[in-house]
Protein backbone atom coordinates (compact mmCIF):
# COMPACT_ATOMS: atom_id res chain seq x y z
CA UNK A 1 0.00 0.00 0.00
CA UNK A 2 0.82 3.92 -0.90
CA UNK A 3 0.24 6.32 1.44
CA UNK A 4 0.65 9.99 0.24
CA UNK A 5 0.55 13.18 2.54
CA UNK A 6 -0.50 15.98 1.17
CA UNK A 7 -0.46 15.37 -2.62
CA UNK A 8 -0.24 18.19 -5.46
CA UNK A 9 0.23 18.53 -9.00
CA UNK A 10 3.95 18.20 -8.45
CA UNK A 11 4.87 16.22 -5.13
CA UNK A 12 3.59 15.07 -1.83
CA UNK A 13 4.80 15.74 1.10
CA UNK A 14 5.90 12.72 2.00
CA UNK A 15 5.37 8.84 0.49
CA UNK A 16 5.17 6.14 2.62
CA UNK A 17 5.50 2.62 1.51
CA UNK A 18 6.77 -1.06 2.32
CA UNK A 19 7.95 0.30 6.02
CA UNK A 20 9.69 3.41 4.47
CA UNK A 21 9.07 6.60 4.38
CA UNK A 22 10.64 9.32 1.31
CA UNK A 23 10.11 13.14 2.01
CA UNK A 24 11.96 15.89 0.47
CA UNK A 25 12.24 18.86 2.48
CA UNK A 26 12.95 23.33 1.81
CA UNK A 27 13.79 26.10 3.90
CA UNK A 28 10.47 28.18 4.91
CA UNK A 29 12.54 31.87 4.15
CA UNK A 30 14.45 32.74 0.91
CA UNK A 31 16.93 35.13 2.42
CA UNK A 32 17.95 33.68 6.23
CA UNK A 33 21.38 32.45 6.39
CA UNK A 34 22.14 28.45 6.44
CA UNK A 35 22.11 27.93 10.11
CA UNK A 36 18.20 29.11 9.90
CA UNK A 37 17.74 27.53 6.90
CA UNK A 38 19.20 24.62 7.59
CA UNK A 39 16.41 24.91 11.26
CA UNK A 40 13.70 25.33 9.12
CA UNK A 41 14.66 22.36 7.06
CA UNK A 42 14.86 19.99 10.13
CA UNK A 43 11.57 21.38 11.49
CA UNK A 44 9.76 20.68 8.24
CA UNK A 45 11.25 17.28 8.26
CA UNK A 46 10.29 16.66 11.83
CA UNK A 47 6.86 17.80 11.31
CA UNK A 48 6.57 15.44 8.14
CA UNK A 49 8.20 12.13 9.54
CA UNK A 50 6.10 12.92 12.61
CA UNK A 51 2.83 12.65 9.96
CA UNK A 52 4.15 9.78 8.50
CA UNK A 53 4.44 7.69 11.66
CA UNK A 54 8.36 7.89 11.77
CA UNK A 55 10.88 10.46 13.70
CA UNK A 56 14.16 11.45 13.32
CA UNK A 57 15.71 8.62 15.52
CA UNK A 58 14.49 6.80 12.35
CA UNK A 59 16.69 8.27 9.39
CA UNK A 60 18.00 5.68 6.95
CA UNK A 61 19.40 8.08 4.67
CA UNK A 62 19.92 11.92 3.48
CA UNK A 63 21.20 13.57 0.81
CA UNK A 64 21.38 16.98 1.45
CA UNK A 65 22.04 19.61 -1.44
CA UNK A 66 23.91 22.45 -0.44
CA UNK A 67 24.57 25.68 -2.89
CA UNK A 68 27.95 26.97 -1.60
CA UNK A 69 29.84 24.27 0.15
CA UNK A 70 31.04 27.46 2.60
CA UNK A 71 27.78 26.86 4.17
CA UNK A 72 28.84 23.09 5.18
CA UNK A 73 30.08 23.69 8.84
CA UNK A 74 26.81 25.89 9.64
CA UNK A 75 25.07 23.28 8.21
CA UNK A 76 26.54 20.58 10.30
CA UNK A 77 26.43 22.69 13.32
CA UNK A 78 22.41 22.57 13.52
CA UNK A 79 22.37 18.99 11.85
CA UNK A 80 24.45 17.65 14.87
CA UNK A 81 22.64 19.53 17.45
CA UNK A 82 19.30 18.09 15.58
CA UNK A 83 20.37 14.07 15.32
CA UNK A 84 20.17 12.78 18.41
CA UNK A 85 23.39 10.54 19.24
CA UNK A 86 23.46 7.20 17.84
CA UNK A 87 20.50 7.92 14.71
CA UNK A 88 23.14 9.17 12.42
CA UNK A 89 21.40 8.62 8.77
CA UNK A 90 23.99 7.43 5.54
CA UNK A 91 24.43 10.48 4.08
CA UNK A 92 25.39 12.79 0.84
CA UNK A 93 26.01 16.31 1.00
CA UNK A 94 26.74 18.02 -2.14
CA UNK A 95 26.96 21.53 -3.53
CA UNK A 96 24.69 21.90 -6.39
CA UNK A 97 24.66 24.97 -8.71
CA UNK A 98 21.14 26.10 -7.91
CA UNK A 99 18.22 24.80 -5.86
CA UNK A 100 13.99 25.77 -7.03
CA UNK A 101 14.12 28.89 -5.99
CA UNK A 102 17.37 31.40 -6.18
CA UNK A 103 17.16 32.31 -2.17
CA UNK A 104 17.20 28.59 -0.54
CA UNK A 105 20.03 27.08 0.29
CA UNK A 106 19.98 24.03 1.63
CA UNK A 107 17.49 21.05 0.38
CA UNK A 108 17.24 17.67 2.19
CA UNK A 109 15.77 14.21 0.25
CA UNK A 110 15.30 12.15 3.14
CA UNK A 111 14.04 7.86 3.36
CA UNK A 112 13.22 7.01 7.16
CA UNK A 113 11.59 3.17 8.45
CA UNK A 114 7.91 4.11 10.06
CA UNK A 115 6.62 2.19 13.18
CA UNK A 116 5.17 -1.20 11.86
CA UNK B 1 14.83 -11.65 -4.95
CA UNK B 2 16.71 -8.79 -7.59
CA UNK B 3 15.58 -8.59 -10.54
CA UNK B 4 17.20 -6.73 -13.23
CA UNK B 5 15.71 -5.10 -16.60
CA UNK B 6 18.51 -4.99 -19.49
CA UNK B 7 21.58 -5.30 -17.29
CA UNK B 8 24.70 -3.40 -19.14
CA UNK B 9 28.25 -2.72 -18.24
CA UNK B 10 27.41 0.18 -16.38
CA UNK B 11 23.62 0.07 -15.30
CA UNK B 12 20.68 -2.06 -15.73
CA UNK B 13 17.28 -0.11 -16.99
CA UNK B 14 15.91 -1.21 -13.88
CA UNK B 15 16.25 -3.15 -10.86
CA UNK B 16 13.24 -4.22 -8.91
CA UNK B 17 13.85 -5.76 -5.38
CA UNK B 18 11.40 -6.11 -1.85
CA UNK B 19 8.64 -4.83 -4.15
CA UNK B 20 10.77 -1.21 -5.33
CA UNK B 21 11.61 -0.65 -8.49
CA UNK B 22 14.83 1.98 -9.10
CA UNK B 23 15.17 3.57 -12.40
CA UNK B 24 17.02 6.41 -14.14
CA UNK B 25 15.53 7.69 -17.47
CA UNK B 26 17.16 10.03 -19.51
CA UNK B 27 16.50 12.22 -22.94
CA UNK B 28 16.44 10.77 -26.07
CA UNK B 29 17.88 13.45 -28.12
CA UNK B 30 20.51 16.11 -27.04
CA UNK B 31 19.17 18.75 -29.50
CA UNK B 32 15.62 19.10 -27.98
CA UNK B 33 13.95 21.91 -25.65
CA UNK B 34 13.42 20.88 -22.30
CA UNK B 35 9.77 20.15 -22.98
CA UNK B 36 10.66 17.93 -25.55
CA UNK B 37 13.45 16.05 -23.65
CA UNK B 38 11.25 15.61 -20.67
CA UNK B 39 8.45 13.88 -22.43
CA UNK B 40 11.15 11.70 -23.79
CA UNK B 41 12.22 11.13 -20.24
CA UNK B 42 8.81 10.31 -18.84
CA UNK B 43 7.81 8.31 -22.23
CA UNK B 44 10.71 6.22 -20.91
CA UNK B 45 10.06 5.84 -17.48
CA UNK B 46 6.39 5.06 -18.23
CA UNK B 47 8.22 2.00 -20.57
CA UNK B 48 10.76 0.93 -17.67
CA UNK B 49 7.80 0.46 -14.89
CA UNK B 50 5.71 -0.88 -16.98
CA UNK B 51 8.04 -3.97 -17.99
CA UNK B 52 9.05 -3.86 -13.92
CA UNK B 53 4.99 -4.30 -13.21
CA UNK B 54 5.22 -0.69 -12.19
CA UNK B 55 3.79 2.65 -13.25
CA UNK B 56 3.46 6.05 -12.94
CA UNK B 57 0.31 5.69 -10.16
CA UNK B 58 3.12 3.82 -8.07
CA UNK B 59 5.67 6.35 -7.87
CA UNK B 60 7.40 6.96 -4.65
CA UNK B 61 10.48 9.08 -4.65
CA UNK B 62 11.66 10.87 -7.96
CA UNK B 63 15.28 12.96 -8.02
CA UNK B 64 15.28 15.34 -10.95
CA UNK B 65 18.93 16.86 -12.03
CA UNK B 66 18.13 19.76 -14.41
CA UNK B 67 21.03 21.38 -16.31
CA UNK B 68 19.16 24.78 -15.96
CA UNK B 69 16.86 26.30 -13.51
CA UNK B 70 15.23 28.19 -15.88
CA UNK B 71 14.26 25.08 -17.64
CA UNK B 72 11.87 24.49 -14.13
CA UNK B 73 8.54 25.87 -15.20
CA UNK B 74 8.93 23.94 -18.65
CA UNK B 75 9.80 20.76 -16.97
CA UNK B 76 6.57 21.18 -14.34
CA UNK B 77 4.46 21.58 -17.37
CA UNK B 78 4.83 17.92 -18.80
CA UNK B 79 5.13 16.54 -15.10
CA UNK B 80 2.07 17.91 -14.33
CA UNK B 81 0.60 17.05 -17.58
CA UNK B 82 1.84 13.52 -17.11
CA UNK B 83 1.20 12.75 -13.42
CA UNK B 84 -1.98 10.87 -12.36
CA UNK B 85 -4.02 13.75 -9.90
CA UNK B 86 -3.38 12.01 -6.24
CA UNK B 87 -0.57 10.38 -7.83
CA UNK B 88 2.83 12.55 -6.72
CA UNK B 89 5.90 11.14 -5.18
CA UNK B 90 8.02 12.98 -2.98
CA UNK B 91 10.23 14.74 -5.57
CA UNK B 92 13.68 16.69 -5.31
CA UNK B 93 14.51 19.17 -8.03
CA UNK B 94 18.07 20.40 -8.42
CA UNK B 95 20.54 22.09 -10.94
CA UNK B 96 23.71 20.02 -11.19
CA UNK B 97 26.60 21.82 -13.56
CA UNK B 98 26.28 18.62 -16.10
CA UNK B 99 24.80 15.63 -17.18
CA UNK B 100 26.81 12.90 -18.80
CA UNK B 101 26.03 13.87 -22.43
CA UNK B 102 26.24 17.46 -23.27
CA UNK B 103 23.15 18.05 -24.94
CA UNK B 104 21.04 16.54 -21.59
CA UNK B 105 18.71 18.92 -20.48
CA UNK B 106 17.08 16.62 -17.51
CA UNK B 107 17.48 13.78 -16.05
CA UNK B 108 15.28 11.78 -13.35
CA UNK B 109 16.22 8.78 -10.92
CA UNK B 110 12.49 7.08 -9.68
CA UNK B 111 11.57 4.52 -7.37
CA UNK B 112 8.01 3.54 -7.38
CA UNK B 113 6.34 0.28 -5.92
CA UNK B 114 5.52 -2.87 -8.11
CA UNK B 115 2.23 -4.79 -7.86
CA UNK B 116 2.82 -7.71 -5.40
CA UNK C 1 14.67 -3.19 12.89
CA UNK C 2 17.44 -0.79 12.02
CA UNK C 3 21.64 -1.16 11.83
CA UNK C 4 23.54 1.52 11.60
CA UNK C 5 27.40 0.65 11.41
CA UNK C 6 29.60 3.28 12.87
CA UNK C 7 27.21 5.99 13.84
CA UNK C 8 29.02 9.31 14.11
CA UNK C 9 27.47 13.04 15.13
CA UNK C 10 26.67 13.60 11.07
CA UNK C 11 26.43 10.11 9.43
CA UNK C 12 26.90 6.14 9.45
CA UNK C 13 28.99 4.63 7.27
CA UNK C 14 25.89 2.64 6.37
CA UNK C 15 22.26 1.99 7.35
CA UNK C 16 20.81 -1.49 7.04
CA UNK C 17 16.34 -1.73 7.25
CA UNK C 18 13.75 -3.94 5.66
CA UNK C 19 16.59 -5.98 3.45
CA UNK C 20 18.33 -2.86 2.20
CA UNK C 21 21.39 -0.84 3.00
CA UNK C 22 22.18 2.45 2.78
CA UNK C 23 25.67 3.64 2.18
CA UNK C 24 27.58 6.26 0.79
CA UNK C 25 31.46 6.22 0.11
CA UNK C 26 34.10 8.91 -0.58
CA UNK C 27 37.48 9.07 -1.44
CA UNK C 28 40.54 8.48 0.69
CA UNK C 29 43.31 10.72 -0.82
CA UNK C 30 42.14 14.38 -2.05
CA UNK C 31 44.97 14.92 -4.59
CA UNK C 32 44.48 11.20 -6.69
CA UNK C 33 42.85 11.06 -9.94
CA UNK C 34 39.57 10.07 -10.93
CA UNK C 35 40.96 6.49 -11.40
CA UNK C 36 42.72 6.46 -7.91
CA UNK C 37 40.01 7.92 -6.20
CA UNK C 38 37.27 5.64 -8.01
CA UNK C 39 39.21 2.81 -6.98
CA UNK C 40 39.29 4.05 -3.64
CA UNK C 41 35.55 4.38 -3.30
CA UNK C 42 34.49 1.29 -4.66
CA UNK C 43 36.88 -0.83 -2.53
CA UNK C 44 35.51 1.45 0.48
CA UNK C 45 31.84 0.52 -0.84
CA UNK C 46 33.13 -3.37 -0.91
CA UNK C 47 34.23 -2.97 2.74
CA UNK C 48 31.02 -1.36 3.77
CA UNK C 49 28.67 -3.81 2.01
CA UNK C 50 30.80 -6.78 3.65
CA UNK C 51 30.00 -5.54 6.93
CA UNK C 52 26.36 -4.99 6.01
CA UNK C 53 25.73 -8.65 4.68
CA UNK C 54 26.09 -7.54 1.48
CA UNK C 55 28.31 -7.23 -1.92
CA UNK C 56 28.21 -5.33 -5.09
CA UNK C 57 26.69 -8.43 -6.64
CA UNK C 58 23.29 -7.20 -5.08
CA UNK C 59 23.12 -3.35 -5.25
CA UNK C 60 20.06 -2.04 -6.54
CA UNK C 61 20.67 1.63 -7.21
CA UNK C 62 23.87 3.67 -7.22
CA UNK C 63 24.61 8.12 -7.35
CA UNK C 64 27.58 9.06 -8.81
CA UNK C 65 28.57 12.80 -8.12
CA UNK C 66 31.82 13.87 -9.92
CA UNK C 67 32.86 17.20 -9.95
CA UNK C 68 34.18 17.44 -13.60
CA UNK C 69 32.39 15.16 -15.99
CA UNK C 70 36.01 15.10 -17.88
CA UNK C 71 36.99 12.24 -15.52
CA UNK C 72 33.47 9.92 -16.76
CA UNK C 73 35.27 7.52 -19.02
CA UNK C 74 38.28 7.60 -16.74
CA UNK C 75 35.51 6.86 -14.00
CA UNK C 76 33.59 4.38 -16.09
CA UNK C 77 37.00 2.30 -16.75
CA UNK C 78 37.26 1.81 -13.00
CA UNK C 79 33.77 1.02 -12.59
CA UNK C 80 33.14 -1.36 -15.15
CA UNK C 81 36.24 -2.88 -14.23
CA UNK C 82 34.51 -3.41 -10.65
CA UNK C 83 31.15 -4.13 -11.21
CA UNK C 84 30.46 -7.76 -11.86
CA UNK C 85 28.79 -8.84 -14.96
CA UNK C 86 24.98 -8.87 -15.02
CA UNK C 87 25.24 -6.89 -12.06
CA UNK C 88 24.50 -3.45 -12.78
CA UNK C 89 22.36 -1.31 -10.44
CA UNK C 90 20.23 1.63 -11.37
CA UNK C 91 22.59 4.56 -12.09
CA UNK C 92 22.51 8.31 -12.17
CA UNK C 93 25.77 9.98 -12.61
CA UNK C 94 25.86 13.92 -12.50
CA UNK C 95 28.48 16.69 -12.20
CA UNK C 96 28.12 18.82 -8.62
CA UNK C 97 29.29 22.07 -8.14
CA UNK C 98 31.46 20.53 -5.15
CA UNK C 99 31.92 17.63 -2.94
CA UNK C 100 32.56 18.15 1.15
CA UNK C 101 36.50 18.28 0.67
CA UNK C 102 38.02 20.34 -2.26
CA UNK C 103 40.09 17.49 -3.79
CA UNK C 104 37.51 14.89 -3.63
CA UNK C 105 36.73 13.94 -7.51
CA UNK C 106 33.80 11.55 -6.94
CA UNK C 107 31.27 10.56 -4.09
CA UNK C 108 28.76 7.53 -4.38
CA UNK C 109 25.64 6.93 -2.67
CA UNK C 110 24.08 3.36 -3.25
CA UNK C 111 21.53 0.93 -2.05
CA UNK C 112 22.15 -2.58 -2.26
CA UNK C 113 19.83 -6.16 -0.79
CA UNK C 114 21.30 -7.79 2.26
CA UNK C 115 21.10 -11.42 2.04
CA UNK C 116 18.27 -12.38 4.35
Amino acid sequence: MIDRLNPGRRYSDAVTHNGVVYAVEVPVSETADIRNQTREVLAALDATLALANSSKERLLMATLYLTDMADYEGMNAEWESWLPIGAAPSRACVQVCALAHPGWRIEIAATAAVLG
